[in-house]
């Protein structure tokens, strides 16, 4: 007998994100696994068991649900955003690598979600118009060189850049210090958005420039877009200022 | 008397994507804008009026929407996947800029949704695990040498790196080029991942390498994945391979 394992992915937080395709992985699971304010966010019902654990925990939490799935149950491991990006789903495919070969006959799902970047762009308007990168600023598990180079690399190509994990309590340096990377490539009046806990009642935008921005004003629940020497901001009176990158490279287009 | 307009992400090819505030948005909209593909997702509603255009009118569908909305309706303009990648956000924001000071005054939202890339992901396992990027290769609106200039510092920079638009039938030549540029600097072996069509009955999802990739698989409903040198593909008795990017830089992690 074999189960199944989903990784689904719940969009920011709140249910307005949540896909139908993820509502329907949750509500068939016998057994939910997750970091628990992830977990928190799914409605409870009667039968199905929860297994919460650390956010650091991300490789044993993958391999306790991979068990619970080879056992025969049908199991979800639930991710904030999209779980593909910095999220569960690498995490359980290195488990499967690893793993016995009972995993590899696992039927699994790995179910998309709205990420980060595009939550918080779509409030700011549309900075990621144009080509644009996703880097991780922990240093956990790859050496800070590599990132310094990737900031580079991103910089110097006209990428606009979406920065996530940018601090954490044991990193409080690193965001301060991306930054200041960045700004000895792109203009001082580049646009930085931090876009803080979208969906939920503590939600915040900010739009600044590389110049002036606060890297102590970030948490562990802020995603940082830093814009192109092509991303522009449009004033509105009454109403917060539209932050986008034009779909053409130069000018704006019509 | 004011209208308001929502730019709304229908996510890939298929209503399992649909978010529920996208699904708001739709439902409230006294009229709709879109590529006639797109529009023809949303099911009919009586009342609603429906405006389908060209997919290379994206700058006058923008206009006709704004001003459908300073008149005083309440408007969505519908876009695939999310509508901040490479689609309508940044073509209504640079309307909005050039347009009338009333524009600037209406509500605006940005409904964003799930963009191809995660969902071809998604499909595959998790390639887009570790920092990643997202290229259009269409030079319609960007000088080709600078889509080369990224393609260099993407894959110099060990991104994993996203391909929109790779073809159409004006610009078939694009993607064999590119796919060649990207094999002066990564290995043969490194994975490609071809997906087209996501969520509708035509999905295809196939894994190949930058040695044996062919260009002429491709089409406009094609979304290409190529891998970063630590892209690793595990085979699975019985099921389609799985692709990921480990977390951790260099070997994969547990």
């Amino acid at each position: 007998m074999s189960g199944r394992l989903a990784v689904v992915g719940l969009g920011p937080g709140d249910a307005r994100y949540l896909t139908p395709e993820a509502q329907a992985a949750l509500g068939s699971a016998d057994a939910l696994f997750g970091y628990g304010p992830y977990l928190a966010r799914v409605p409870a019902r009667a039968g199905q068991a929860r297994h919460a654990s650390d956010n650091r925990e991300e490789g044993a939490r993958a391999k306790a649900a991979l068990q619970c799935a080879a056992d025969g149950a049908s199991v979800a491991i639930v991710s904030g955003g999209d779980p593909g990006v910095f999220a569960m789903a690498a995490a359980v495919c290195e488990a499967i690598e690893a793993g016995p070969a009972a995993w590899r006959d696992l039927e699994l799902s790995i179910v998309p979600g709205v990420t980060a970047m595009l939550a918080v762009a779509a409030k700011a308007g549309a900075p990621l118009g144009h080509d644009f990168c996703a880097i991780s600023l922990s240093d956990n598990l790859k050496p800070w060189e590599v990132i310094e180079h990737r900031l580079d690399a991103a910089a110097s190509g006209g990428f606009v850049i979406a920065l996530y994990n940018p601090v954490s309590r044991a990193r409080p340096k690193q965001l301060g210090v991306a930054l200041a990377r960045l700004a000895r490539i792109l203009p001082a009046s580049t646009p930085v958005i931090f876009g803080r806990a979208i969906g939920r009642p503590d939600e915040r935008i900010n739009v600044t420039t590389l110049a002036t921005a606060d890297p102590a004003s970030a948490d562990m629940a802020t995603l940082v877009i830093v814009g192109s020497p092509q991303t522009r901001v449009i004033e509105r009176p009454g109403r917060p200022a539209l932050v986008y990158t034009p779909r053409a490279l130069g000018s704006p287009a019509c």
